[in-house]
């Protein structure tokens, strides 16, 4: 057993298995651990982490582990010490410490599982993020999904579609011990940018503001939840190469976010690099801020999210008129999708133990019931339709981009070129902006939002104060 | 396509390919390039690494395309770049771009695959890293891996072998844009090891000393090439927890290399926290020095690799008679394997793509012909029993461990308490050790070795001048 214990008590895992028991009734769920996956051969392999069900209900990354929750008892299947780990890994957890640290009712080694399949005729299961655990799935339970890609929601059935809506009901207000955790991830997140600020100067690379930013995460335990971006091309929205050089009239923006046990935090802030935002970088700096701003204040229970994003489309659509870049009504625009000329992506999304929480479960998670994806560009991006409640964790991420494969694109912008919405000469004036994005995980509350990244330098004035203040 | 394109010339991956096809005649050979890996959800995905054999013969990581070399002919199948790869990931490289990058005869859709498969009927491959384009591979060339396992040279068929057999041929000596790659990884590893001897001093985290050395690894565009070993407990041997505080009279060992463009570098040293050994590390200290640097310079065409390992252990076994802990003659002590309960591991390994060069087809790769693992503890170990030869990179990393689970093992250790030949009352002397390792990187010349890893502080003098020099 080379997994760890849980660094919580084992009340909070022992309450969240009775949660899913309560809601199954009668169902068995079958929860994998995951496995180790290979990098380039199977021993050298990437940082193991456990899959995030697994991670809830248990409380620590467990290497092939399998969790049995069967009405009120829970079972949980180990891959016992062995004498080499002693050898090679040091001292192992005894079954029985598992057993005290994760409150499950039995822990077994993982050979004796088969003497259980019987039981579990009508479990469901989830799909594993590692394939070869999804494999041992397949083995287990009867599944038969597609070895050569990812199961969806799709390939689930009657008994799995149970268990994922137990975990979503579960997973989408986070408990106190789940809230503890999020805080520490956001605390690993706030000094790493923190750290990049001061390390930049014209000059570095955009791995050098990386590094440092990533040694903070690292130096509290924590890893990147997510392949970080930092990046001057802020226009390329998944953008994982750090080979630019930093010039003085660039705009720098790191969306960097630490894990934390499991744990995600997920945070963007833009910066001058020079330490002072140019008048045309200010001025879009500003109205993305503003919007990302209202947009936090929305996050309260009943609201509906998707109207978070479009009042925050809505803030972006009126600072782009105002600068001449955008011709028409505010609300108009937005009815319309013009904003997503300079805004394609949602506003934001769920945020829990992975960075879009329960992604695995498409937008089963992510949109209630009855609610589907828009077919209109960028509102489609939208990754959360759901009204908002005490406990859920979302980010607000408004940004401003100006990307040539949207502009010259003739499907998505020749329509707003052609009848004079988009201005492009008067967008021309702010080639030096390229991407802004704001980005904080907000708190939903029975009172007012809780802004859990509020420390991270924002406004325009703190953030041009922490930039290059090593120097 | 959102892989990235060679930064050598083509003619070195066309040279390669020209190679692979010399050495099997009519029968294809199919080498898959490997995809993204999910973390915990499928958009969230590890940092991709390329399958090591495409990288040898295409020269840049390539999610899913599929390499089909055919007697002189070389194809590329690749995912071609659509409209959402312009939009998130930016611009990518045409179809023809790739062509040249590569020197490849054609570029074509993944897509186009199956119309050649009829083609490729006697086709060889190699099991990929990634389990999901395993099942691409089983489908495409009716394998029947194991779906739960990472398959080994017994799964592979008669075609495969011809493959294996072919690409181990031309691996295991490198040629100059090889050895170009791995100085470039070298490079990167000094640095790391170089700031995190500057920045130890007692009190800080593990984490900190692992933090700063990555970043070295990061500012230069390289990944750590396997799971860092930053620890004050070096003799719990594969250590990846990075949690404990460093104490003025421990001792830090460091096993970390860099990655640069998928060529690895892999390096150890042990330095202590203070900047000073105490008597009993500099005593050890100096005996694994002295076994390193005589088996550095065995590193020469001809000499049998096992014959490196034994020379090693013997010397090291002189140096644990003289400090009382073994009793006996070294040579003698080595016949009977009395020098691994101290020093349990092989003295090194191939060195390349893979930081276990070719590890993914296992002892075919690293052992001769008719050469066999070795039953005793510790030689059972040895990763490489070859005859080296000029353009062979090896590691050579002897080491001086106290581990409990060994030394308190009856099978392994009471043989030698009971005749006395391990003197516990004398090791325990050396309680402030835990373990030393010291690794170099050397390349097999015609003349003298080359140990490219030569500029890392390895003296122990050196070592304690560099330690906390930044402070």
């Amino acid at each position: 057993m080379s997994g760890h214990l849980p660094v919580q008590s084992p009340a909070v895992f022992s309450n969240r298995r009775a949660a899913l028991a309560d809601a199954l009734g009668d169902r068995p769920a079958v929860i994998f651990g995951g496995g180790e996956r290979s990098r380039n051969y199977p021993a050298n392999v990437y940082p193991y982490r456990g899959d995030s069900h697994f991670l809830y209900l248990v409380g620590a990354p467990m290497p092939d582990a399998v969790l049995v929750v069967d009405g009120g008892r829970s079972e949980l299947f180990v891959v016992p010490p062995d004498a080499d780990d002693a050898l090679w890994h040091g001292a192992s957890a005894s079954l029985s410490t598992v057993r005290t640290a994760t409150g499950v009712d039995a822990v077994r080694p993982l050979s004796e599982l088969s003497e259980v399949a019987e039981r579990l005729e009508d479990a469901g299961t989830l799909p594993s993020a590692d394939p070869l655990t999804r494999a041992k799935q397949c083995a287990l339970l009867g599944r038969t999904w597609d070895p050569t890609r990812a199961p969806t929601v799709a390939d689930l059935d009657e008994d799995d579609l149970a268990v994922a809506d137990a975990m979503i009901g579960l997973r989408l207000s986070h408990d106190e011990a789940a809230l503890e955790m999020i805080r520490g991830a956001v605390a690993a997140t706030t000094a790493a940018h923190r750290a990049g600020m001061e390390i930049t100067r014209p000059g570095l690379l955009e791995h050098d503001v990386r590094a440092a930013m990533e040694r903070e995460l690292l130096a509290r335990g924590c890893e990147p939840a997510y392949g970080s971006i930092v990046t001057v091309h802020g226009e390329v929205l998944h953008n994982n190469v750090y080979q630019h050089r930093l010039g003085p009239s660039d705009l720098l923006l790191a969306d960097l976010g630490g894990e934390h046990h499991g744990w995600a935090s997920d945070v963007t802030r833009t910066w001058p690099v020079a330490g002072r935002y140019s008048a045309t970088q200010r001025a879009l700096y500003d109205i993305v801020l503003q919007a990302e701003k209202e947009a936090c204040a929305m996050v309260k229970p009943g609201v509906r999210y998707r109207d978070v994003h479009l009042h925050a489309s809505v803030v972006l659509a009126r600072g782009l008129v105002d600068e001449g870049i955008l011709r028409g009504d505010p609300e108009g625009l937005v009815e319309r999708g013009a904003h997503a000329l300079l805004f394609p992506h949602g506003v934001g999304h769920l945020l829990g133990l992975d960075v879009h929480d329960m992604e695995d479960l498409g937008d089963r998670a992510g949109y209630a019931q009855g609610r589907t994806r828009s077919a209109q560009f960028g509102l489609g991006y939208l990754r959360l339709d759901r009204d908002l409640e005490p406990g859920m964790v979302v980010t607000i991420e408004p940004g401003i981009y100006i990307v040539p494969a949207i502009l010259e694109n003739e499907r998505i912008a020749g329509p707003f070129l052609a009848d004079g919405t988009l201005n492009k000469e008067a967008l021309a004036r702010f080639a030096d902006v390229r991407g802004i994005r704001i980005e904080d995980d907000v708190l939903c509350t029975d009172g007012e939002p809780e802004v859990l990244t509020a420390a991270i330098p924002k406004e325009a004035a703190d953030v041009e104060a922490a930039v290059g203040a090593a120097s």
